[in-house]
């Protein structure tokens, strides 16, 4: 059981907040956000200041041959494999200062603060910082948690090339972050991450903390539906096949199979009508699907669904299921944690599913892991307006820190 | 009254095929098309060919400012002003071997058969070709007709510029067709255009002749949705502002408008999505609108519909109507006699109203017009595999000369 509230040590948040203002000055740009693709130059310096920053605290460095940088406070038991917390600090293009960032601060601040009260945990402490969780610069995202956790080969990965052809691993040795220690190699106790919502619900429900259990399932599919192309003058309504009548119709499709699906999402984020020009019935329709649930079964009767829509209708459609990652459910004695402390800590607190992807979902595979929310602004991320008040911040670095304890007592 | 069927006069199907092959030479594609956008080499070829024709028949030529072209086989009576047919000899890009050609040769093969059965006129009879109805090089389209009617001005229509920066006054001289004769100084005694269908309504019902009744009227509307970009993962169906859903829900309200006020038709043949990325909830998206009604009545209750159809939609989309065209009724002598003279050569026919605009839509306001349709394969037109039998040229042709030689007669 968590200690009681007012005896609870606390991480000190003007620390952490001066921190998130000192980072975002790799990359910062004009309107107050970061520009700090992965394995850039400035990642480079976010990562030499990270490294200093853990080292001054009494660290040790470990890097691995994917860049993944693991920086660890001692604990009283060196038999005991350390918890680890931590995300990313690189961003998307015109990103912002919050998204992975305050999960690796977070982490640099329950080490001072561990340290400032002579706080000896059982296990050591890492704090990490993944490569290339955005995939904004190489594909696939979530990339050093990846290898990390086995769902990607080293080789495949340092093959990838940005577009102008440089490989991950050439951008790796020019910035001198391709490490020595092998990929996967250190193993954990657990694993817990902070990272912000990029959502609207916690927000919108007034809630300070998400007590996240677990992260979607996503199935992309691609649409091609064939239509006739045909003078939109002189082609009488009922003589028509027009393509983007019947992508419509899938688009709404998508949106009620999402409904009827709840807490499913369905999204048609990509159209294409060809050939485009107001006067001429479109003669074809590519669009693109993403959904999400966070049962597999969930994601078998929405796909199920969609399949059905397609062949209900008149039009000549083909589906194509072309990318598909399980749900994720996190450890419930580690979810367990996170709700009791973010009550002792008089913190409200909801269940959330997480609708975007993390690090955290690979590492689950590997070792007890969960993750904790705090609230966005509007809901926005990958975003230069993205933003947690101080206040957010620090309460989910608090929430952070007791888990960690709690799991440091078992 | 029309002549009856065995003793009417006939024009050659074979001579009238010939011309059609032989010209579709002047920029023909390897597909079987023709690529002959107006007032470039390829148009000034056929209009030689024209030229030439025409004048080796005995045909006075005139060519006007805008080069238009006049080719007037004389009549019996000079005080009388001439009966015109025609339409127009540019093409679409890959477009094909009749849409406005046929009007133009049939032209030519009348006056063949006039001067070969040695019949006499009381008017002259001419042969127009028409400066780029098309509108694919220069915009607007029908810009000869349109500056011959009056419905735009020369001297504007001359500083239109093409993509690579010429004008249509420089094109014009550079083909040697900037005539000396002023625009809309000839005055006509009626103009029948023979044209192809470009819709499938005479080929589905199997029927030989279109009597066009008239040309559509069309509006056209630029719509602009505003939703809230936002992560597919991680915003919830209930708290979505999708642009995309919103604009599915337009597409289909515009089919539905259409079904509801036939012969009415409705297109959305344009969409652009912002961003347009598969996980990313769409934020704003494009819509182009066509509508066309044959009566002005019918189009301002289809406009009323689409207003209704927005304001009802909880999304903001503002509608802007951009342009527009009242419908064309054609002179009700002249339509009585393609009918007639259909009936008296025991071809099959059928009202239709024009979908598409021609030529005849502007002339229709300087003189009494009208226009024969035949049948287009498949309905297809501005496309390579544009087709219309020798035979569906050729019955198409006699209803034209006994409709001339009709009008002549009163």
């Amino acid at each position: 059981m968590p200690a009681s509230g007012t005896n609870m040590p606390r991480i000190n948040g003007n620390r952490l907040w001066a921190d998130i203002v000192a980072t975002a000055r790799f990359g910062g740009t004009d309107n107050g956000g970061v520009t700090r693709l992965t394995l850039t130059e400035e990642d480079r310096h976010v990562r030499d200041w990270f490294i200093a920053e853990c080292r001054s605290l009494g660290c040790t460095i470990e890097i691995d041959r994917i860049g993944n940088i693991f920086a660890t406070y001692p604990g009283e038991d060196p038999s005991l494999q350390p918890i680890a917390v931590g995300s990313h600090l690189d961003t998307q293009p015109q990103g912002g200062r919050f998204d992975g960032i305050l999960g690796v601060l977070a982490g640099v601040e329950l080490i001072r603060t561990l340290k400032e009260t002579a706080t000896v945990l059982r296990h050591g402490l890492t704090v990490v910082n993944w490569t290339n969780e955005e995939g904004s610069r190489f594909s696939p995202a979530m990339m050093g948690s990846g290898v990390f956790a086995g769902a990607s080969r080293l080789e495949a990965i340092e093959a990838v090339r940005d577009r102008d052809g440089t490989s991950v691993l050439s951008a790796l040795e020019a910035i001198g972050y391709r490490g020595e220690t092998l990929v996967g190699h250190l193993g954990f106790a657990a694993y817990v991450e902070l990272h912000i919502e990029q959502g609207p619900l916690l927000e919108a429900a007034a809630t300070e903390i998400g007590i996240v259990t677990g992260v979607q399932g996503v199935r992309w599919f691609d649409v091609s539906i064939s239509g006739t192309e045909a003078h939109a003058g002189s082609t009488p309504m009922a003589q028509r096949d027009d393509a983007l009548v019947a992508a419509s119709e899938i688009v709404l499709a998508v949106r009620d199979i999402a409904r009827r699906h709840p807490p499913g999402v369905g999204t048609v984020g990509f159209a294409s009508v060809g050939p485009n020009s107001r006067n001429v019935v479109p003669g074809s329709v590519q669009l693109q699907i993403d959904m999400r649930h966070p049962s597999e079964a969930g994601l078998d009767q929405m796909q199920a669904a969609l399949e059905q829509a397609i062949e209900a209708s008149h039009s000549n459609i083909a589906l194509r299921h072309i990318w598909s990652k399980q749900p994720v459910v996190f450890d419930p004695a580690i979810v367990d944690a996170v709700r009791a402390n973010a009550a002792a800590l008089g913190l409200s607190a909801t269940e959330v599913v997480s609708g975007a992807g993390h690090d955290a979902a690979h590492i689950a595979g590997i070792c007890p892991t969960a993750m904790i929310f705090v609230p966005s602004k509007d809901g926005l991320s990958h975003n230069e307006a993205e933003y947690s008040s101080p206040e957010e911040c620090s309460r989910g670095a608090d929430v952070l820190l007791q888990t960690v304890l709690q799991i440091d007592l078992k």
